[in-house]
């Protein structure tokens, strides 16, 4: 059993949209992740911080830049990022050649968390597995697997991430 | 990223009870481990078998001596259990007694995944998660933690898997 | 548009049951009626008084004459009144015989609320359209159904209300 | 208890959105009407048929006259119209003025039903109820209310319909 402390970096991604009833539009508003945690009865040591709650879409280098910069500053040597999963490969190639010495795991989701048929809580409970077991290295957990960042790719016809070869 | 298949036993536990709208009880059907990998948009090479569908406070040493030959006779490496939390704990010792040379876990839900309030894809997504990077081992995955199977306990009281000193 | 006031009166029944994680049995706690009506974006002028939790099976003659009572003295002339499924053609017989002058709609639910495939909702919006349309008397409302007091019996196999000829 | 049977035409809405995995937009498949009746084991002699899958901002004069032409020809005396929030008051008082002797209802949704946090079903179960209570003419029923369609407008800023006076 790991009992080191979890850090959990929230962006927004998908993980977090909501439904405006005023405007029919999905927009961003609080994380669920802590309530999402609840609801997984998780007892692991873990704080989440909120960077950013923008499509992945949006995500711009000087925010990459400041992901890697949380991280790197963060007390804990493992990470959570959730993460739109639009753009993930890129954050995660970003961090790859930017952090050493930490675990970092991105996840999120194909289907909003509040959607019934969501995703989001399966990924969230293997991410935070995998933080607790996967050596140092930044990794991307989606559809149960884990890769890691300079192997993988989002199948964006499928909807899925799937490895690539050395 | 493991490419290696799963096996994953369905045994019963809360995980799988149904609400019976004629008699107002709980009961089993079908086990719900096929949906709940769909809904987690799950890739990975995972095979599933309905050992029982029994409450765990009905689980005889029969009963644990076919899962553990069931674990043995398992073409796969990597098992994950579905099980009752009431008696996982003696379900691990005896298959940590019994099964050596593949990787074990086992896990549940404190409330059925039919019910709006399941931890149980969250515990699903983290023991298919553990699963994948423990070394060979029987584990129970709960709470986002996992405990080797001779450290741990169920807290009745609280309702929580914690770990028991060496 | 009726702009009439709505009394809504909890008696428990599989509406209200919860999930109790510790024992795994099903048991009341609160009400999740205004919940429901937050949810259903409700705007009728309702309030809610909660007369007793139980299970149907255990209401006994003085409880249905408590609620005949409430009935009696509530200001509003339009009363729904939540109930378990299997005796609320007896609470309704009673009240039929003994309130005049007021529209009361009986409702419930064959699985409860917080169970994700719970009919309560719909029933819960059918109840509160009856009671503002039908003339005075006493009703049961299920499946989609209404029935006078006098008219309608549990089909207790298919779980389901249905008509008995006059 | 009535025993006439209802006609439910679907013309789209945020009732029936959906959220596209791949394009993370939503957008409409089929109806979830026939799995919002089996939810609420409604037993009504109900048939449903799709008019159109359209949002209501994009309803055309022409769709309007085609939606009055289906309730006209239909056998049945008793409709109800399932229709977005935006212009559901548009179509109403077209129908208002247009048929005679059917009672027919509108109702939708402010969240996608398949949402967690829909008002559909609510909504659903209200209109149903509705529709056999109410006298000949066209309503709308929202909110757990019902409007004659020349007295009702929707207040965009509240995502509320409410009375207009005479």
């Amino acid at each position: 059993m790991t009992s080191e402390p979890i850090r959990v970096f929230v962006t927004g991604g998908t993980f977090d949209k909501e439904y405006n009833e005023l405007t029919g539009q999905l927009f961003f508003q609080d994380t669920h992740v802590p309530e999402m945690l609840r609801l997984g009865r998780c007892l692991l040591e873990v704080e989440v911080s909120t960077l950013t709650m923008i499509d992945s879409l949006d995500m711009t280098d000087g925010d990459r830049r400041a992901i890697a910069g949380h991280c790197r500053q963060a007390s804990e040597a493992r990470i959570v990022i959730t993460h739109g999963t639009d753009t993930m490969v890129e954050t995660a190639a970003h961090l790859g050649r930017e952090i050493a010495g930490k675990t970092i795991v991105l996840t999120g989701a194909m289907v909003p968390y509040k959607f019934g048929s969501s995703d989001g809580l399966f990924n969230l409970g293997s991410a935070l597995a995998f933080v607790q077991t996967l050596p140092p290295g930044v990794y991307i957990a989606m559809n149960g697997r884990w890769f890691a960042w300079d192997r993988v790719r989002k199948n964006r016809e499928k909807g899925i991430f799937e490895a690539v070869p050395a």
